[in-house]
């Protein structure tokens, strides 16, 4: 079984325009490429669900805020090929950055308001870039299914805003973070770490899961979440916080007061690499 | 043959779904309603060229920035079926406003640039409200030939860099303008003038003639050409001009000196009632 590298939009088009035809369940999973298990559990995930697959490698310039992380984001992909084909991907569309944006880029897709907080507020303009360039790949690719991580839990949210708000015909699915087996998220951005900074990293995980306890425990002020989990992140002195946030899931907003599912949301640099994290908490009934 | 009215997004995906299964060219013209011999030019050519034809009409709130513009907007529905029925329309596509926006709106489409000057100068987040609908109309119908009058020039550059840019999998069809046999441009507005300002509002197409005829005997200077249609519109006391402009068909910018085809565009205001009309022209090479 080998998959097929296509690197054009209308040949992308024209290999999809068969299974369409044969009414295959068309499947997409985004990435950015330096596949890792994440990602693995992304494709694997849609490989059952779906009888035609493509997987999408574009590191996408306009949802990077700073050039510097544009340049150094890892780049690997004739690993991504093979680590695609092996998991039953029929197809690997790779455009080049002159396919995507052929001239000025002038129609974008804004979210408001979900963007407003966490990862938005620290990286201006990342989620139009993001959400513009998702919009242009399921228009490409016009996927029944199209498969992202929870991890990036913001990202999440907002696609499935603009999937509802625009009325796209495609369903999201959402598919469980993978960690390693200290609990660190894995993301494309831990290659990037220095060993130092690995050993560090998975401090951040350990934050949310207290922060997370405390809910399950009933704690109903976010302040209060917030200051113990903050106290854990302070242990590591190579750890700088950018955020650590308390947030509806649904619409990403800062809740006063801790009633029902939260969302615990975290971004936290390490020298030069930014990592985030989020985890679901909710009420022990039990407790 | 009778038209379908279907006024749910389920309802309309489902009725177009066997078109598609056979294979048939859908075709959509999005319209407002209060449909004009201008729309019935749009359905005409559609039906030519589509095996399945759909009309929508709705009047779309968040492209007004004037709430009593969208009151005073004519609906005239039980007309509109029957002149889409009349030319040929497979479906009428009318839904409720909680049906396009079941909740607050957070995902919008911007175009940048275009829309800086003519109408978008003057009506701020009018070209938002209509690219959004226009991008929900297109994934909810998912037609493969959508259709829009050249009247509305600044609105069709918009929408067709829109599907350029975000790689929507349709094609854009424009049609030209219908006139009045006094040269005015049909428009559902025309029919909330007075007797007084119906007949002062030729003058508007009178006065792109005139620019058109200079740009046709090779004036290089936009503002030359602006001096004398301006003149044309003075004569008018009822008629208060909003903007005269000639600008590149492309991108909407004004240009500094005419080379090439040019669109002259002028929007004007007859009392409460604003009319726009546009022109293409370019220098004849007999003169």
């Amino acid at each position: 079984m080998s998959a097929q590298l296509i690197r054009g939009i209308p040949e992308v088009r024209g290999a999809l325009a068969r299974a369409r035809r044969e009414a295959k369940i068309i499947g997409l999973v985004p990435t950015m490429g330096a596949l890792h298990a994440g990602h693995g559990r992304l494709i694997e995930t849609a490989r059952r669900e779906c009888g035609s697959l493509a997987v999408s490698v574009f590191v996408n310039p306009i949802q990077f805020n700073r050039a510097d992380d544009y340049e150094r984001y890892p780049r690997t992909l004739d690993a991504d090929l093979r680590f695609s084909e092996a998991l039953g991907a029929d197809i690997v569309f790779a455009p080049e950055i002159s396919a995507m944006y052929p001239c000025p880029q002038r129609a974008y897709v804004d979210v408001e308001v979900l963007t407003d907080g966490l990862c938005g507020k620290f990286r201006p303009g990342h989620f139009r870039g993001v959400a513009t360039v998702v919009m242009k790949l399921l228009n490409i690719v016009q996927p029944d299914r199209a498969y992202f991580g929870e991890k990036d839990a913001q990202q999440l949210a907002v696609i499935r805003r603009m999937v509802h708000d625009l009325d796209m015909p495609v369903a999201i699915v959402a598919v469980p973070t993978v960690r390693e087996p200290d609990g660190l998220a894995l993301s494309s951005r831990n290659r990037l770490l220095s060993p130092e900074e690995r050993s560090a990293a998975p401090a951040l995980y350990q934050s949310l899961q207290a922060a997370a306890r405390l809910v399950a425990q009933g704690a109903r002020n976010p302040e209060e979440v917030k200051r113990e989990a903050l106290a854990i992140l302070a242990r590591q002195p190579r750890m700088r916080v950018e955020y650590f946030e308390v947030v509806d899931p649904g619409g990403m907003q800062p809740v006063a007061e801790i009633r029902g599912a939260v969302l615990i949301a975290a971004a936290v640099w390490l020298g030069p690499t930014r990592l985030i994290d989020n985890l679901l908490a909710c009420k022990n009934e039990q407790s």
